[in-house]
């Protein structure tokens, strides 16, 4: 299954000279759906993760299924302010300023095996903040793991030392 | 399994005088959230259901587990402007002012059989805005299924016409 085929270009979205990767009709389609979160669970079948963490809002419904489908818990990792209990921060640089994600300081216990996933691997930045949010809690990264890796804009720099796995590339 | 174990209360969230029922710790246990994912599905089996529709940013992860096991696509509706392609929006009343939510304008074909679902009914705001979405594209509407109904907001006052289905009350 080709799965760019479901895979829509938006020009201009979100500002003026960005071609936009929409994944909603591969989202939307039953069989592609489910073929890529197979395709990317597959690899990570032996590794007996612990939890998948995903990062709002695209990311949750990639890494829902994945821990879903391998039988893990789920950890979203947000935007400050937006989860209830006490948090560990990471802020990471943007083009313009910064930005940064939280999850739940009782999140992660010592040695836990977490899947770090996302829809999109871009300029690595939130990526980093994830990856950065498991070792402060003292886990082990597995991953990262995107569905898709735009590999012009080199985010893979910033995650040097890990096995990125994306399932499509551009 | 009772998984009202695996909520937790916080009080005063995400304002004073609230108490936010915390769903991250069900979520993290890979038996409770496969048990609560199962349970909801297991009621809309028989449906043949084409899409389940999930509202930003908790109801994704929600929405694309039930999508995965229920073998249908996965729709998302988002606040205003986070879609890339052209989109059907519904605004609807907050306590103060009011809100939108948005689905791509071809997400939803005549006839097509779409599992609504949220982790939490509450006033019934969002979730009669999902409704009215699926409907303007001329979709069948399936559901309304949380994972949590607050029965004293009486959310369901606005869902009514509808088989409200959640699988934890308080």
């Amino acid at each position: 299954m080709d799965l760019k085929e479901y895979i829509r270009d938006i020009k201009d979205f979100p500002k003026k000279g960005i071609v936009f990767k929409d994944i909603t009709p591969l989202l939307a389609d039953s069989r592609a759906f489910q073929y890529a979160i197979d395709m990317l669970c597959d690899k990570y079948i032996e590794d007996k993760v612990d939890y998948v963490l995903g990062a709002e809002a695209r990311g949750f419904i990639i890494a829902s299924a994945m821990a879903y489908k391998l039988d893990a818990g789920f950890i979203p990792a947000r935007k400050p302010g937006k989860l209830p209990y006490a948090t560990t921060k990471e802020v990471y640089e943007l083009e313009y300023g910064t930005d940064a994600l939280e999850v739940h300081e009782d999140a992660i216990k010592k040695g836990d095996k977490v899947l770090v996933v996302d829809d999109l691997l871009a300029t690595g930045g939130t990526s980093a903040a994830k990856i950065a949010l498991v070792k402060k809690q003292g886990g082990e990264v597995v991953g990262p793991a995107f569905l898709i890796e735009l590999t012009f804009l080199n985010g893979r720099d910033k995650l040097s030392g890990y096995d990125v796995y994306p399932l499509i590339k551009y």
